[in-house]
Order: structure tokens, then sequence, then C-alpha cells
């Protein structure tokens, strides 16, 4: 099989959230498959704000970085065209750590990938509530940060994929929620279409006044994804005992410096506050626990995910970069 | 009984290290106890460095402040001389909260005190091993630490009363024990005396880079008495889902104004750390369940520690100065 692949390459570092300026759409004719491997025609892209640390040089990140010139990795859904791994075969619909191409070339044994069951047929649904956002926002509201009922549950970037779902999980749990998100718009969303009891317009709000007066008793759970000045304000408000949930610092992932931590640091010590970070490889391999529970969620009405999708290979960079400029409201992907 | 009280007021808040040019003593003439109070004849003055907390007038600590001009406060032991409290008569042994003075008055039901049992006729054992200092330890090592066997673990102020201890503890549960202090005799007292598995001196050393060396795997649990740099460098070793446990934050108790948080802060998310903080008060109730383990490591020479005693209530402001300039080694009181 002789076969075009566009595929996107990391031309250079990204400055800030300049995308258009590093990434390339190249061509090439696709190799033949080493023993291993399956070649997987791409349908869906998930744009995750995480994989920006893979587009650095950082040696203290949580993945190595890509190197200049390589193809641009992340989640992928699609269907297997040519196997040589003896676990699967033409058609099988996967979800793999892929490329931002056309077709992933995958080495099942060595990178993460799974075979999908046939509960939805939108793939799409696989990298949603069935995904690792769906799993991120479990683990982050149930065990990270074991949130209970009766208490205050503060999330950030709560309009995004993660936010949105923690909020909602932490809502059927019995917390009162409060959501932080960028403009009114997606403010009166969150509370007129996802259940928060409230919500914060970071954009125009003192985001530490609005918190004291919205959480009177101090926040007992924050879910945290972008860090910064936003953590701050959580800080100076947590209740006793409280937990930080350290879901994304999206604000550390644009710096090209070392970026302070929280000037309210010392209240891990004046509050005894739990701050923790989680990371969602970790716990792939607990699919099969997390997804009948959301399903459960989602079959009741109290889990919804909207999606934001672009359509097309080209539309990549674009659609990457709503995940930072705060464009999106749910998950965002590329749809091939 | 008309009794002269020589006692330390926070004539003005301490500037860095200015305990002596901050505090003042003063004689009063002692009031007729109120029903429900004590008068306790101090013995013993605890020196802790989160105390220096007391003498701020910042609105996020821990305790409240206190005023200017009140009575500076602590852990004393004593003995009682006069009580208007059913529990207590005159002759018991005491450890409360209580003032920096020849007598407390304290009340009972709405501050820290409890009688002490006979296991020990010095009484300063009650603010060493057997205080709040040796359950600090205890917790920070076992509980919020979660140190096991053959884990690296690095404690900072490691020739201070907790660190000390921490260390030792540490050591008994199997864990391979760094610890960081000032100076080559203090460095050299924890390997030869107390068992250290490797000490750093950091005011001659990098610490980031002797930590690299003396923990090729990662360190596994810090237990942190100091913040600021020390915490960086330490947040730069950790070892993948390692404990940070937040026991004090000397750096920050001294600073005017805000300090910025650790910048490795983001590694809470890059290694999947847990930081968190823990603060004695919140288990005094549990002394009955920790003095019999500590006892039980004293026995067996596996925990000991040094007293570092200055004596006469003048020494007050000498003696808690040595807490914050590295010149003590194990616990630092004074004795009336």
């Amino acid at each position: 099989m002789s076969t075009a692949n566009r595929h996107w390459i990391l031309a250079r570092r990204p400055v800030g959230n300049g995308y258009a300026e590093a990434f390339a759409l190249e061509t090439e004719t696709l190799p033949a498959l080493a023993e291993g491997q399956i070649l997987v025609a791409n349908k869906v892209l998930s744009m995750d704000s995480g994989t920006r640390m893979y587009m650095t040089d950082r040696e203290d990140s949580y993945q190595p970085g890509t190197p200049l010139g390589a193809k641009l990795i992340g989640t992928v859904l699609g269907v297997v065209v040519e196997s040589r791994h003896a676990a699967y075969k033409a058609g099988d619909r996967v979800r793999c750590y892929g490329q931002w191409a056309d077709y992933s070339v995958v080495e099942p044994d060595a990178t993460y990938c799974t075979g999908l069951d046939d509960a939805h047929d939108d793939l799409k649904a696989y990298v949603g509530i069935y995904g690792a956002n769906g799993w991120t926002a479990w683990v982050g509201v149930v065990e990270t940060g074991a949130a209970k009922a009766g208490e205050t549950f503060v999330v950030s970037a709560a309009a995004g994929c993660t936010g949105l779902m923690a909020g909602q999980i932490a809502k059927a749990r019995g917390c009162r929620v409060i959501g932080i998100a960028g403009g009114a718009a997606k403010c009166d969303l969150l509370t007129r279409e996802y259940g928060f009891d409230g919500a914060i317009d970071y954009k125009a709000a003192d985001v530490e006044a609005e918190l004291a007066r919205l959480c009177p008793n101090g926040i007992d759970v924050y879910f945290d994804n972008v860090g910064g000045a936003i953590l701050d304000a959580a800080l100076a408000n947590m209740a006793l005992f409280g937990r930080v949930a350290v879901c994304g610092l999206i604000t550390n992932y644009i710096a090209e410096g070392p970026v302070p931590g929280p000037y309210r640091f010392d209240q891990v010590l004046m509050k005894r506050l739990r701050i923790e970070g989680f990371f969602s490889p970790d716990f792939y391999a607990r699919e099969p626990e997390f997804n009948p529970q959301l399903a459960r969620l989602a079959a009741a009405g109290q889990l919804r995910l909207p999606f934001e999708v672009s359509t097309g290979l080209e539309a990549t960079s674009a659609a990457f970069t709503k995940l930072f400029t705060g464009a999106n409201i749910g998950k965002v992907v590329v749809e091939l």
C-alpha cells in the first residue's frame, strides 16, 4: 500500500499561543508497517491542553518533549486499516496516542492503544465523557479532591471539557458547585444549563472577592485547571483541611521561564491543605471501572458534554489554539 | 496571694529576627484568679518557631495574632500553685498554652491545658519527644508523609528539634534518610550520632545538586520545615508520586510582604506530588496514642533528643532567636 499521509510537524517551539507559526503541515508517503505496528485511519483528533507541554524542551515535564521536526502527537480515535499486531485487525475502532495526521502509525506494545467497545456509535464519545477527560474529572472530584456531599466545590476553566464534567460530577455528589470561566455567556451557561450554583467571570470580576462572597464557609475542594492568579485567589479562600486537585497549570505551560508558585502557598500550612497533582495516563487502565460510573450519571441526565468540532486536518492548529484562548465550550476535537 | 509576675510583652512587631527589640520584660502584680482559671508556676518555656506567626498581624495565619502590648504566649510546663478549676489542684504538673512569664494564668476550658503523667521526672521531656514536636515528627513521617521502608526521606532543619526526630523516626521505619542543615558540624552530627545516611550543608553546598547526587531515584518524602529555596531544591528532585509534608515555612514567617511560592510548583503536576500541611494543635488530643510509639523508639535507642537549655526568664528572646539563626541543635527551652 502506497498512501500519501498529511501530518503536522513541530517546526519550531511555540511562543505563547503562536501555534499557527509553530506547526507545519507536510506530506509523506507512508512507509511499510514494521512487525508489531498498526496503521490507523484517524477519524477524530482530541485537542488537550496538556499536549502543550510536549511542545517544550523542558526536562522536568511529565512527558519527554517532541523534537523539532518531529510529528505532533496526541490522542486520536480511528479505524485500523492495516495490522501487523496480533491483537488488532483491519476495521477495529481504536483510541491511541497517534499523530496529528491523516493516518497514525502506532506500536501498541510501546504506546497507549486500546480497542473500543460497542457502547457508542459516535466515536467522539470516547474522547469525551468516556475518555481521558471524563476519567480525569471523575478522579479529580472523587479521589484527589475527595469531594463529599454538602461541601463547596470550585472548578476553574469550568466551561472547558474537564472542568465542565468535574462541576457536574461534583454536583451529582451533592456539592455546592461554583465555576470560574471567562465571559458572561459561559457563566450563564454554567448556571442555567449545567446546574452550577454560581459562576465567576474571571475576565470581569475580582475572583478572590467573588469566591469569598460565594463561598462564605470556604472552599473544600478546588479543582484547578489553570494555576496562576486564579489558584492564588482560591488558596486565599480555602476552608480548613481543603483539597486542591491540580489537574492542569495552563499558566505554566505557556511560560518561557520559571514561574513563581502561588503567593498564598503558605496557606497549605495555615489551613492544613492538601495540594495534589494527578495525570490521566496514570489511570487509563482503569477505564472499565470509570465508564460505567460515568454512563450512570449520563443516563440520569447529570452529565452532559457539548463538543466543539472543527473539520479537516488543516483546522488543527486553530482548534488547538481554542483551548488556550477560552474560545471553546466543552470538548474540542478535529474530525477528519 | 499578692505575687509579682515578670512577663514578656510584644512591644512592637518583630522585623526579621529582631526579637530583642520587639519584646519587653515587664512586671505586674498577679490579679486574683477568676472562676475556671488556674495559676501555673512556669518551669519550662518551650521555644517553637511557629510562635513567630502569632507575632504578626496577618489575618491568614493559623492562629490569631498577638495584639501589641499583650503578653507573649507559648507552650509552657509548670506546676499548679492555685486552682479555681475542678479538674486541677495545687501541685499538679501541667502542659498548657501559657505566658512567657514567671506565672501563667490559664483557663483550661478555653485554651490548651493538660495534666501530665508520671512517666518522666524531667519535665522537659514533655515538650521534647513526648510533646508537640515529637507528635509532629511522628505524624509528618507516618501519616502526612506516609514514609515506607526502602523509600528516600529528606528533612530540612534536620538538626532542629522536629527535624532531628523526624529523621530518626523515618530511619527507624526503614527509610534512607538525608538531612539538610546549616554547617559542617551539624551535618557531621546527623550522620555520626543520629544515623542519617547523608547530610547536606545548605550554607556551603548547592542543595539541588547534592539532593540529585544523594537521591538518585528521587525523594519519596520531603519533610519541610523551612520553605523557600530549599523547598524548590527538593521539588526539583522529587520522585513520581512523592509527598511533601509541610511542617513549617520559616522563610515565610519572617517575610514582610507576599512571598512567591516555589518556582518548581508545577512539579506537583509533572510528578503527581502531594503537598500537605499539618499543624500539631490538630492532634494534641492524640497524645495517648503517640507517646507509647515514641517511647518504644526511645527505649530501643532509635530516638534521642538533645536539649539546648537557657536559664532564666531574661534569656527568652535570645533563646527564641536561636530557632531562626540556626544556633541550636535539638530542642530549645528556657528553664525558670
